[in-house]
């Protein structure tokens, strides 16, 4: 019998404190490694830290691995999760199914040995770490020895066989982005990337491009000319943009001269930097919608922004999960060489 | 000649510093009384500053109405607008026009002495105040002489004369939630409205059941008995329900109870308080869409809930301006003597 007589699909019966709130919310969850019936056990492997997590640490207690590697057991000791208490962030991780609970069984896809990346954050996870075995300082990765704990609705991959396990990592990141790009373009729209040049906009530019067609035209942007080479070298984006989002009316100029004065149908917001919102609002159509993606998004700057020039825009909030969604971006790496060349060399 | 030769349909000619921003990011505009050629002078009679403004004010310089009027003043001569530096809010503000610039004549439907009310809001609006007459503590409102101008894409609507002006300003200052309601809501569709017993919130509730016909079914929540009464008593919400939507479980169970499991189509956010986000998304069904009106939404709250919970939503930035808005939101009080009485009674 678990200790867990009633267990909640969003893991609420592990929530320690405060109580009532979900376990993204909670300060401390119960990372106790006995699973209740609707629980999934997973054996570790590696953590894939969160970029602003890792950075965060990085400058709190420096670049050495023993150091970093304490902070970790720290937060996790103290939370019964890696989750950042500056930041707010989490991070992925890689393991193997231990047991699926009894609830589940015939229900998911999942067996014991099965290879999985998760893909909720860390920052709701129960996890218990034995042993740090590697800090890899470089690609914000930990390998460990320890277990974790996947709740009934919680996300997760099973790692493909034929894609190396970092390449996958680094897509799976980011999965969300193509599977909404491929929601929101339709054949012959044009599409301003915002942030054309990153690892989830070059996955937007390239699913724009599919979806939009020959008759369509996809525009990424970027403020740096290494970024635009190489949008322009990879041959997806009809035109490559060198302008700073955060200057709104030189973007809005510079995508109205591109369009004949039609501006975007869709714009996809990319760039993890802020004050981007009014130039993605100009550069926009009228009637037309803008998906944000960034985390650095303020929901005030859009709304007023919008209202205050009078556009009439549909602006949605980036949802990083999509029915589907990993799969969707594995079969991105299978039918593009140049797209997984990419992935394995800038981001593997 | 006007001082401006070649002025931005956005007023940006008129930001003082910083350069190169737009006017509500500006924090100085410049509020000479000189319309360029794209602009609209209006003689000034009324501010209706916004509710979160105000509030600070009285709570800087104490509820006296010279203090009060005092502090306007200083604001303005400070930034050439009423722009709150503390809260970064404006209001809205009602007079008639002067001078229609002559580029636009012709093009808009405004000639002087219309009585109009502005819809974009004071924090981007060049504003002159010669004296303050009166200030109504009460009600967040200041009588004044003064003058303002109106950029080209700046929004406005006709005072009507058959609704008293306050109840007009009232209904105007919410206009965008009926409209965007109005497009998001289909037959049949179960909605749920978040803050569905105050200002907005019952307009959204009215708007719903009207789209939603006799076929679906409009939830009202409130953590107000009084709130849910009065919800019961306008009839508009096949169901008023008492919970605090900033407990996401209760109002899931809640909802799901009145649904069969089913949850909403569409979950409208209008209440003015933090951490509802997640409620928001847990009464939303799969595929379903949730709206954020509510200036209190979290970003990252929203984006990365619906990801850890696993749930596959549109959320969308509610957007004060749709197309129609203002003529949609009076033609409510026209049609419906209930919410007539409603706004004259508790809003005006």
């Amino acid at each position: 019998m678990s200790r867990f007589a009633n267990p909640s699909p969003y893991g609420t019966h592990r929530v320690i404190e405060p109580r009532g709130v979900l376990p993204q919310a909670a300060w401390k969850i119960d990372n106790t490694m006995e699973p209740a019936a609707n629980e999934i056990l997973i054996d570790v492997r590696t953590l894939n830290i969160d970029s602003a997590s890792f950075t965060q640490i990085k400058q709190e207690v420096g670049a050495e691995p023993a150091a970093i590697a304490a902070k970790v057991l720290d937060i996790v000791r103290q939370r019964g999760k890696m989750h950042n208490p500056v930041t707010g962030s989490g991070g992925m991780l890689i393991g193997s199914v231990r047991t699926v609970g009894a609830a589940l069984r015939g229900r998911i896809d999942l067996t014991p040995g099965d290879r999985i990346a998760t893909l909720v954050s860390l920052s709701l996870t129960p996890l218990q770490i034995e042993r740090i075995k590697t800090v890899h300082v470089e690609r914000d990765q930990i390998d460990i020895d320890g277990r974790a704990i996947l709740f009934e609705t919680g996300l997760y991959a099973k790692l493909p066989a034929d894609i190396p396990e970092t390449t996958a990592l680094a897509i799976l990141d980011v999965a969300g982005a193509p599977a909404q790009t491929a929601r929101l373009v339709h054949a012959g729209d044009t599409v301003v990337v915002i942030g054309g040049g990153g690892k989830s906009g070059t996955l937007c530019v390239y699913e724009a491009k599919k979806r939009a067609g020959p008759t369509g035209c996809v525009i990424g942007v970027s403020p740096f000319a290494a970024d635009c080479e190489r949008m322009r070298a990879l041959g997806w984006a009809d035109h490559a943009l060198q302008v700073d989002a955060r200057d709104a009316l030189a973007l809005m100029r510079s995508v109205a001269e591109l369009t004949g004065g039609r501006l975007a149908d869709v714009t996809i917001n990319c760039v993890n930097i802020a004050n981007t919102e009014m130039g993605s609002i100009l550069a926009t159509r009228e009637g037309g919608r803008i998906y944000f993606f960034s985390m650095a998004t303020s929901f005030t700057a859009a709304a007023l922004g919008a209202e205050g020039v009078g556009k009439d825009v549909e602006m949605i909030v980036g949802n990083g999960y999509a029915r589907g969604h990993a799969e969707h971006a594995l079969n991105l790496l299978r039918e593009s060489p140049a797209l997984r060349r990419l992935f394995e060399e800038l981001y593997a």
